[in-house]
Parts: C-alpha cells; sequence; structure tokens
C-alpha cells in the first residue's frame, strides 16, 4: 500500500453472484476498504449489484487498467480464478481470491509457484481460518493447553445440498465441500502424509448419478502419528453443524456450534433448545469480516498474507488424495499425489 | 450400638405408606441394616408392606418393648412424630424420624429441647443435605471457593401438587414442600435473621380456597447482609427442577437438575434434551440411601447425628416466619417468631 | 419523517461520553441514519469524537434550530434529559433518550403527560428489550407456549462495580441498575401492583457508606397472583450475567449468557466453558443496533414509538417503590408510590 | 429355569478377579439371584472374595457337577472363555461370559454354532448394550424419530492405560477395547461389509513396542452406503470419554457422558463443569445391573439370549478385520475375513 492510508484502499470486485454480493457488504462495512468498481462476465448482474451497493460498474480491462484501484477481490466462477489471479498481480493490485484456486493440481500448482517466486500479495478465501471460536481453539492448542495433539476431529454438516448444478460444477464433495476442513486440518496440523476416505450418496440418488458422494468421512494420517477424521454430509436437518474436537496428551479442546438464540424451551415433551444457525453466510458472518480486515491489515503492514495460495494447493491436494483413495479403497500417500498430478 | 457389629442393627419401620415403603427397600439395602419389623395403625398396610418385603408385622409397643430391635425409623403420620420420637428414646431406641418433627412449633420445640437435654440419638430425615451434587455444593463453598457468600437461590419445583387431600393436612406450603429449602439454606448458611414471603395460588383454585398457596417465593436475610431466596411450585410440568446456584465474592457456584438420560434429539424443531426426572423418589433416591448410611454409621461412631431434631426445628421456624410474612406483608424477624411461640 | 427517505435521517448527538460514544457508532452502521453533528456541554469531548468520527461539533441550540436535522439523540447527563427531551420535541425533532428520564419521579411523569397530551416522538432507550435472546423468549410467551404465567426470575449481575463517583450520582442501585429489569419485568408482564425489595451492600463498604446498596432483591406482585423476582449485584466475577426464567402453566422458558466463545477446554481439572462475555456494550452490541433501527423504522412507519417515556417512568416508579420497601421492610403497593411523588 | 422360581436362581462365579469381584457385587444385589459359589483357578483368590461375600468356594468341577447350580458366570481369563462355555452348557447350566469368546475367531466361530445348533443359553456379556442413555438413543433410532441413518459415530476414550502386562495378553487394542465398540455398531447396525482402520502409537511407547496401537480410528461401511466411525484411545486425561452419535435424514441423536456431579463453578477462570466419571465400572454401573437382570430375565422366560455367542463372534470379526486393514493400509471385506480365519 507504500505511503497510501488504509483509510483510502479502493477495491474493485470481480464476480457479482452469491459470494461476491457478500464481499461487496463486508467490504463496505470496513472503515479502511472502499468498494471502487464492480465487474462481472453478466453485465446485468454487475449492474444489479452496483446500483444496490451505489458502486460503479467496469469490465474486468478496465478495472486492471485503473491505477487508483489497489486490490482485487476474486468472487468469480472458479476456472477463472487462477486466471485473475496472475492478471491481477501483473497488473499490480493486491488480489484475494476466493476458493478453490483451480480444480486442477497442476494449475493451482502452477499458480502458487508463480506468487511465491514473485512475492505477489494474493489471498485465498479460507473464511473459516477467521472464525473467532476456531481461532480459540487453535489459540489454545498453540499455547500448549492439551499437551502434545493426537487426535484431531472436524464435523462440517451443511444443512442441505446446493441445486443440482451446482454441484455437478464444484469439483465433488471433496474439493467443494470438505475443501474448507482439510485447509482447516493444515492450519491447525500441517500437512498429513497420506489420507484415507470413504464415501457414499445417502442424502439424494442424483448426487450419485453424477459421480460424487453426499456423505463422506476421511482419515488423515500425520508422519508422527497423529490421526485426524473429518465427516461432511450435504445434509444436516438441524442446521449448519460446525464443530472442531482436539485431543491431546493432557486434554481435549472443542468449539461448537453457534445457535440462533441462547433460548431453551423446558415443558413435558424436554427441554428444547436453539438449533445452529442454518446459513453458512450467517454461521460465517464473523469470519467474513475478519478474513477482509485481515488481508487489508496483511498489505498495510507488509507482513505475510494470512493465507496464501500454496495454502490453497495443499488443501486441493488432500481432495485429489481422497479422491484416489475413495476410488481405489486404501490410503493414499500424498507424496503419490504430488507426483502423479504434477509430473 | 455398643459392642453390637453394625452388621446386625435390626430395625423397625414405624408407618407403611409411601415413604414407608421407600426406607424399607433403603434399609434392606443397606448391608449394615436389617429390617426387622413393621409397625403401622392400620393393620392391613403393615401386613402388605411386610409380606412384600418378608418381614414380621407387630404393634408399635411390641417393637419399643424388644430387646433386639436397635432402631426405629418413624414414618408415620406428622402428629405422630413427637410422641413416637420421645417414647421410642424412652425405650432405649434409636430414631430416625421423617420430617417434620411436628406441625406445631411450640411441640417440636420441646422434643428438641427434651432431646438436646437427653443426649438422646434422634435424626430428622432432610434427605436432600445428603444429596451428592448438594453436597459438591456445599463442599466447594466451605473449601472457600467462592470466597465470601453474598447472594444464595434455591430452586425447588415439583412436577405436580398432591392430592387435596395431603395439601389439607400438610400444614401448607411453607411447612410441606419450603421446608426441605429452608433446611438446605440452614445447612449452607445458618439461620437467618428474617423473613420476607410471597405466595400466591396460581396452579389450583382448590388449593387456594384451602387457604393455601402453590407458588412461593421466599428472601431470607442474613445478619451480616446475606441474601437468599426460595422459589417454589406445586407444578412444573418439565419434572422435578432442583437447582442451587450460590454467588461468592470470587464467583458462582451452581448445581442443576439429574435428567431422565443423556440423550440430545436434533432435527429441524430444535435440539431436545432429556427432562430432569419426574418423581422425587427417583430424583433423590441416592440421598436416602446416603442419608441412612449416615444415621448409622453416627450411631456405630457415636459422633453427632448428621440432622437433628433442632435442625428440624428451625426449618419450622423460617416456615412459620414466612406465613407470617406472607398474612402481614412485611419482612418477620426470627427473634420474633420464638417469643410468640414458644412464650 | 413526511416524504424524506429514510436513507437521510439526519441525527444530531447530544454527549460524547461512553455511551454517546457507542451511539455514535450505532447510528454510523445503520444505512439509513447520518450523523450529522455532535454536542457537548464539554467541547473538547464533542471535538475529539467529532474528529473521530468525522462529523462536525456544533452547540445544543444551533442543532435544534437546524431544519437538515431530523432526530436528536440525548446522551448527556441524567439531569438534562426531561429538559432536552421537551427542547427537541418543542423544535420539532424525533428525539431517542437515554434512560432514565429523570432521577425524579415527578419530572419525568411531568415529561411523560406532556410527550402523550402532543403526540411527541419520543423513545426511550431500554436497549435490552432489543436483545435476540430476550425477543425470542418474549415472542415464545405471547405466543402462548408455556401457557399462562407464573413465575418469572430476571437475574442481572454486572461483572464489576462503576466508579464511586458514578455510583453517588446514578441515583442508586434500583434506579440505575435494576431500572433496566424493571422496564424488562414491565415489558414481558405490565406493571405490577406492588414491590418487595431486599438489598445489602456485600461489594464494597464504600458504597454502603455513600448510602447504596450493591446486592439487591425485589419481588414484584401482580394483580393476579402471579410473581417475579429481580436480582442484581454489581459484581459477578465471572462476567456480565444476564438470564430471564420464565415459569407458565404448561413450561418454563429461558434465555441464557452470550459466550466469548464456543470453546471447551476438557482436562484432569474439570470442563472449563467459556464466560459470559464481560462487558455490557459487547454483552448488548446487537440490542443497540436493533433498537437504533426500530427508532428509525417507527419514525418511517409513523407507528408508535418501541419505548415510550411512560415506560420509563414506569420503570422509575417500580425502582421508587422498591427504595420505600427496603427503607420500611414491607411490601409497598403501587398505588402509594403514585399518590405520594405527583400529589 | 423350568419350574424353578426366578427367586431361587444359584449362580457360581469362575473368575475371582476384578470383573468377577464386580459381578459377584451384581449377582448380590439382584432380588431374583443367589450367589452361590465362587471359584477360581488361584484358590486364594476364590477364598478371599468367598469370605467377603459370605459364599463358598469350590472348583470348576464341582460347581458344574452340583444339580442346584442353575447358571454360571465365566469371569475367568480370556483363554478359557470357549472351554468353559461348552463345559457349562454340557453340564446344563445356563452360561453368562465376559467378553470376548476367544481371541482367536476359529475357535469362538466353532463356539457359536455349537451354541446355535444345540440351543444353549449363552449370554455374552457386552455390557454397554444395556447403558440406559445408549438404550433410550437406539430406541429413538429404531423408533423412526431420525429417519434412516447415515453417520454413526462411537467416541469410547479410556483415561488411562491398562498395565503393559494387561496389554500384551489383551489380544490388542481392536480385540480388547474397540471390541466394546464394534459390539455396538452391530447392536444399533447390524453388520457392516467392510472396514478401514487407522492406528498410532501415540500414548505409551511401550504399547508400540509390543506392537500396539493406544491410539485408533476405524471406518465401517455398510452395505447401503451408510458409515460409521469409532475412535478409541487409552488416554483421555478428563475422564471415561464415551458418546454415540447417530445421524439420519431427519435428525441427529447422540448421548453423552454421565458426569461426576452437575455441580458448576463459575470465576474469572471460566465455567467449570464435572468431568465425565473416570473408572469404567462407575460409568457403566447400572449397565452391569441391567445386563444381568436382562439374562436373569431371559432364562425365566425362555426368550432369546439379550447378546449371543454369535454377537462375541461378529464384534470379533471386525476386530481382525481392522488388524489386516490397518497391516494392509486398504479396506477390508468382512467376507474376505471369513474365508481366511474359518477356511
Amino acid at each position: 500500500m507504500g505511503d497510501r492510508s488504509v483509510q483510502s484502499m479502493n477495491v474493485a470486485l470481480i464476480g457479482a453472484g452469491r459470494i461476491g454480493r457478500l464481499h461487496a457488504r463486508t467490504i463496505s462495512a470496513d472503515a479502511g476498504s472502499r468498494l471502487a468498481a464492480i465487474a462481472d462476465a453478466d453485465p446485468q448482474a454487475a449492474r444489479a449489484l452496483g446500483e444496490e451497493m451505489g458502486v460503479e460498474t467496469r469490465d474486468v480491462e478496465a478495472v486492471l487498467a485503473d491505477e487508483a484501484i489497489h486490490a482485487i477481490l476474486i468472487a468469480s466462477s472458479t476456472n477463472t480464478h487462477a486466471d485473475l489471479i496472475e492478471r491481477g498481480t501483473a497488473a499490480g493490485k493486491a488480489v484475494f481470491c476466493e476458493k478453490p484456486v483451480d480444480l486442477a493440481l497442476a494449475r493451482a500448482e502452477a499458480c502458487a509457484t508463480r506468487v511465491e517466486a514473485t512475492g505477489e500479495r494474493v489471498m485465498i478465501g479460507f473464511n473459516r481460518r477467521f472464525d473467532p471460536n476456531f481461532q480459540a481453539l487453535r489459540e489454545a492448542y498453540v499455547n500448549g493447553e492439551i499437551g502434545q495433539g493426537e487426535m484431531l476431529m472436524i464435523t462440517s454438516f451443511d444443512p442441505a445440498p446446493p441445486p443440482l448444478t451446482y454441484i455437478t460444477a464444484s469439483g465433488g464433495q471433496f474439493r467443494d465441500q470438505m475443501i474448507h476442513d482439510f485447509d482447516i486440518a493444515n492450519w491447525l496440523w500441517g500437512m498429513p502424509k497420506a489420507v484415507t476416505a470413504a464415501g457414499s450418496c445417502l442424502v439424494d440418488p442424483a448426487i450419485g448419478e453424477a459421480g460424487d458422494t453426499d456423505t463422506a468421512i476421511v482419515i488423515l494420517h500425520y508422519a508422527d502419528g497423529r490421526l485426524a477424521t473429518i465427516r461432511n454430509t450435504r445434509r444436516a436437518s438441524y442446521g449448519h453443524d460446525q464443530r472442531i474436537e482436539l485431543l491431546g496428551a493432557t486434554g481435549l479442546i472443542e468449539v461448537g456450534n453457534v445457535t440462533e438464540s441462547t433460548l431453551i424451551h423446558r415443558s413435558a415433551a424436554g427441554s428444547r433448545h436453539s438449533n445452529p444457525v442454518h446459513f453458512f453466510l450467517e454461521r460465517y458472518m464473523t469470519a467474513f469480516d475478519r478474513e477482509w480486515r485481515a488481508f487489508r491489515e496483511a498489505l498495510l503492514s507488509g507482513g505475510p498474507m494470512p493465507v496464501t495460495v500454496r495454502d490453497g494447493v495443499n488443501a486441493l491436494l488432500l481432495a485429489e488424495a481422497a479422491m484416489h483413495s475413495l476410488a481405489e479403497q486404501k490410503t493414499i500417500a500424498i507424496t503419490a499425489i504430488n507426483a502423479q498430478e504434477t509430473g
């Protein structure tokens, strides 16, 4: 950001879909950022959001050419991510890009290598790292409050499956849904050495017919013997169930769900507590705000990006390994994936 | 118990009603006691329980005359308690007597004075003092874990009112239901200096027509400024709600309900937890067992009675004060009650 | 607001102290409001906040004379509230005023009567009514989910006492701290017919020497027999403890604390859960936002004020009654207070 | 039991070790059973327990020859189980045998086949099926309260590892510790079609040197796509952590830990809740009682054994499959194990 005040960081949003709208609001609510332009392959979508936010719409070329734009936020479709990262950084912009970097591991890997070589400023939007509860858990762990880690369990249940059209374009449950949990595992424990996956189609047969799973369990094996489990379903009727448990030599730490309220209703039928909030935008609202501020503050301070393109590649690597494990019904070493995909 | 082994303590039960049946089972389950005889003003009731337990029935005179009987357990109607305590101790028996000592404060006071003067072995059945959760709370308090006590709150809700015939003979909500909570307050904090009471009839108009309340709140005022609240209702639709909170200078300790199971059922309708157990016999089952063992062990060791007749009088004194406070709509000093009742 | 769009509501803040700063942020964060001016008896305080917020400072007269100002928010010292309400409404402004209306019941009553007679638009800042948890409880009650109400219990513990200088100017614990809880009781159940109070100084002897209590319990008696209890302490070492329980004929509803996180730490020492958030600004952050939006929306729709000056008077009336009850050690009828104070 | 009253069931206990002592107490506490004799390969151990319980000691031959003995309870070392089952049933006794049937799958299988062929009355002691909480969960599931099952998660953590001598004779973590969880999974869902296992030595290197794991995770794959996870550790510093979660199409049911008390201690350091009870005998005390009663009642009614030798074989089969999976780092089909072991 050089000598520019953080108050004046001008941001262009690329992508005016659901997640783009969310980021438009996040940027606007941040006192240190200004949403300066909106671009979308579909000009009507751009215009609709632009009018709502009182922000002008432009095409991507104009955005990249504009010296007054300091940063771009990429929220367009996945297949545009890696290109836009490279074009944005080439144009001198700081880049915040939604996950994943790319569905193809080799493409993501190439992008990461380039960003690492050039020192470009790119952050990947793994928002869950910024959830206050998950951060409290990580802090307790890093502070040694439970000693050496032994078992990690991540429960990550969506309340309802997305539309089938979304699923078929998503890269599959491991690369679309569990990617978040792979990243959380990496954030807590670094990369494992091997992956074992199990998966089924139990929620909607159409998902299975499309070649995907909707119910999946993965075991991560670490070099020193630690073990992690991740559980995903596309449908938990009671809400967005997001929990982490971490067992260590001297204790267990866990973080639970954020509920709709603290209301308890007791009657002859039992004691009814409030459910976890249903929608991920509500569940991770605070995380999205914090994520954006972390990006801006890293730019301002010149410090390292809080989530790097390499982090994006690593999560993808685990997804890829899980897909192989599921297909071959055996444990897959991470090194095997590297060779195979990037060779 | 002299040189007799604790294994051979022979007990006669006087009173074969609901609470008598409970004690029959408690005594039988205790390896150190033997239920040796059952008496009841209604010979048929005695016989029924006697046959069930495989124990002979006798009349009270025969029980008191039998040298082989070491202790009597008085579970007959309230108006017989004080007399039986006196006859039992006169006959050289150790006595365990259900609460209350008597509905009339003066009669209870006379009984306490005599027992204190003679050193007779009499325990009053305030079973809640033996609940493991309440004991854990008291232990934490006595150990100074929250510093100086400031506010105490006892919630004591019955699941459903007893029959009206029971209520009309019970001495009223303060002497029948809240008596347990007065005793718990005394056990935790000793006697207060004054009492303020509020009460209503909200559950069943027939209770109000009988001159009683079914919903009551009492504030206890202690000499050093501490304050306690007790809340009672005759009907909590969700079960037997029994909680204590104790606020101190450095923290708050609380004990909650014992629930039917640890089952949680999550669905779109919310997260349904199990209710508190419904019936007091189930809720305080462990307490009844411990209470009896505490009596037997005190007899064996020659130590002081865990709950004395004086404790019974003190709880009654608070009930009496609450009744005056409710009638006069003002705070009543305990000293005023003493004078009034025993003068 | 006539034909003016809600987007353009211009607000002047009067009072740049702690609560004024909070409101400055709340107004700024609301898309439908604009903080247009800041006034404070202390020009330096006004200037400091004005610079921070990028808002010009003026004196009250200038604010009231400015046609472009639609509403004023009164966050100055208590003794200026009633006058500013009257001056503001006389100048045609909508008025949002922090509680209390005045420490003197008669002055508050006069203000309410005038506002009621003229239909002026004044809202009093009882923010807790806008807490999402409390609202969920009220909604469940109003919807009949527990049948007829019987007992209400409000626990309202502050984490630490305010400075003594604040306490001595505050009007005392009932008018300063418990005023919020009186308002919550009124919001849930309407006005009671009588009040019984108990209070002590246990936290800090200096508070007692200043003639105030720091530990207080009040029982509210309703015409139909319902009973409410309010418990206050100036110091709960574990955080801002804010709970409501409401027992009805068919169930009990309760709302609990908002905790710092969902973290649980299990070890040999026990299972340590996160504490309630410590500071009231954090605890009621959402409530402050919602409160302001409710004010703006009521202005826009022309609907009734969500919290009226009469609500402010009613809460004050209960505080006054509690003070009499404490002094006289008896239950005080609300009608007695009305006569006494306004006669 | 023919025409014999259940009140008179005479039981001989074979094995006077830790678990034998537990059963001695359970039998004694059951009104319908009488502990009639105790046998142990170590006559001193038998005598010690016999004196404590007031029961005569005999050798196994004498027990089996005694017509007055109706049932034997086998609590001797694992390698004697299958033989004693066969000798006991041959002598006309009903048999209750502690798990496992045998460490060798083929031996257990042979025993099951014989018992099935002859209709002999043998129950295996998988006590956890009789835990009231687990039973409440199963009942809710069987009643269809969450629709079709999808994911099951069993957490089963011991508080501390047993002595190394125990571990080396135990058959390993899957056959000794996880055997209980395999049985619970079978009880809830029947046999899976395949098993994937992961395991490490993280608690005590000596366990690893002995060729065993102390930390293990297993995934069970069912024919219709359902998935189950079991997690074991030999050391959870905070107590005996025993939980089950079951996700279905319309909800999730879970049962949690039984805690030492309901005490909560709130202070500036957080809110400390009571830990799960530490010792399995305490955790499953009720389950042991119910298990024994279920055995006696099944004998009395002539109904099926609540837990059969086949159930014991099935749990062992999963343990065997898990061991293969761990060794080969791949998913193992149950059919593969059957062939391999019994061929």
